[in-house]
């Protein structure tokens, strides 16, 4: 291994700490105390663990967190009426719905409800707009995390060329805009792409977001480049045990790249704080102050 | 020259002919008669050219024109004030304001006052989410039309490598999603990027729209590629004389390219007819109608 290893688990726990000095700050000198409203319908295992987390780390930070857990057979009207609820509740500046809902249940509808200004996900399509044009608005956790993740690495990405894999609503295509915005050449190739390798290997900064376990080979990492892996995928080994692996081989990339996240430890641990990063941006912003310096304490 | 010459003036005539047609059916069949109001606020030139032109193809096309000249200084109030009687006006499907607009008018708030269901220039930051997220709207008309002059020379864009050089919002972005969402690997190059010759020399289609005249030489195209430029550069001769000239050096790319719109003659005239498209659309959609049919009738 000659890269760098980008540490998403030491960042994420600085931008936190960052994240609650200013919660503090705020309640010192304003009296307000950011609320990050979190709403689960049904009971699927995986969402009832992001959710216990989501809240255990908004407390932890300072903040007020609202709990709504919803029956699995909550009716598309009551679900609607809760978030038009919590878009006026001035306690409440962050609204978060988790996914997935139940299949009677129109997601895109739930989510366009959402008030823009409290849409801490980024997933409003106002805010895709925004993004899309250059206003301010706010940004997918998962991207923005990544970038924060590439600061640790370029303090300037100007005219470096980013390869994006994938092109989710929520990573791939806002990545590719937040790259844009930092002046990288940015490309955005997926699975109708021709020659993969040779794409990737133009890369200065590679962005894995496919979800397909060690797509990306180390022969397709151009050495020096900077990786960035958003795969989470689990896999079973033949003893039965589970464990997670990224999009990127590891060990091959580590072995050229310049720098890279691992998986776990990596992308994932920033989702989160970057959740309560926003909360506080949207608390700022709706309380019309400045949005707080989120610059993380520097590593040790 | 070997390449094809993608005749923009041609496919624009065959558009509005279609758009005619469907607007004819619209009024025998629904009785509904499209309406587009173009808003000019001051006396700019150019500008009195761009919005006559719209006001006199929109009733060719056999839709009603709305015509709101306002003095150079109208308020913004009484402008937004004149949006909002136009956005609940039945009568009128398309709300069009031309830009620029004087200084002492905010344009993004102009913009943002325009009922997105009406909004037919594309603009509205509801507009470029819902291109950017892939849910149905209104598209920007010059990146509208370049798709349609790409579909001349491509029934299937899918896996092909498309670089777009410029990143506006009114051409580069919005064209960068249009091409992702045809399956493009798409690659966006400015101002910043290094080694734009290499960069464009991997484009199977290669969009140019950043106002430099004759910036994309004949060595820059990949040979067979298809070359859409959106470039409209007045230079003016040592005599005197003005002429319009393209972001390509139209000469040497014909040479290499398989296929090349003119300038003038190709994306220029496909504007104003997406405009009527777009009208068109917005009526059917306002009047909860299916989408019309708006394949150009085929070219002689």
């Amino acid at each position: 291994m000659t890269a760098q290893r980008i540490d998403g688990k030491a960042l994420a726990a600085r931008l936190q700490e960052t994240v609650a000095a200013r919660t503090a700050g705020l309640g010192a000198t304003q009296g307000l105390r950011p609320g990050l409203a979190v709403v689960l319908v049904g009971s699927d295992p995986a969402s009832q663990v992001y959710v216990r987390s989501k809240r255990r780390r908004t407390a932890e930070a300072g903040m007020q967190s609202f709990a709504h857990e919803l029956p699995e057979d909550t009716g598309e009207a009551a679900l609607l009426e809760l978030i038009a609820r919590l878009n006026t509740d001035p306690a409440v500046h962050g609204v978060l719905v988790q996914l997935p809902l139940p299949a009677h249940i129109d997601p895109m509808r739930v989510l366009a409800a959402i008030d823009p200004a409290k849409d801490v996900d980024g997933f409003h399509v106002v805010n895709a707009g925004r993004l899309a044009t250059g206003q301010p608005g706010l940004v997918p956790c998962t991207p923005l995390g990544c970038m924060m993740l590439l600061r640790e690495r370029h303090a300037d990405l100007s005219g470096l060329h980013a390869v994006v894999l994938g092109r989710s609503n929520i990573v791939g295509k806002p990545m590719a805009q937040l790259l844009l915005a930092e002046n990288c050449t940015v490309t955005v190739v997926h699975s109708r792409s021709r020659d993969l390798p040779m794409l990737c290997r133009q890369a200065d900064i590679l962005v894995a977001a496919v979800g397909r376990p060690e797509l990306v080979r180390g022969d397709w990492i151009r050495p020096g480049a900077t990786v960035i892996d958003v795969g989470i995928n689990r896999v079973v080994r033949p003893d039965g045990t589970a464990r997670l692996i990224g999009d990127v081989a590891f060990d091959e990339a580590a072995a050229v790249a310049g720098a890279i996240t691992p998986v776990p430890g990596g992308v994932g641990p920033m989702t989160i704080a970057c959740l309560l990063a926003n909360t506080l941006i949207a608390s700022c912003r709706q309380a019309g102050l400045p949005d707080p310096d989120l610059t993380p304490a520097p590593g040790a």
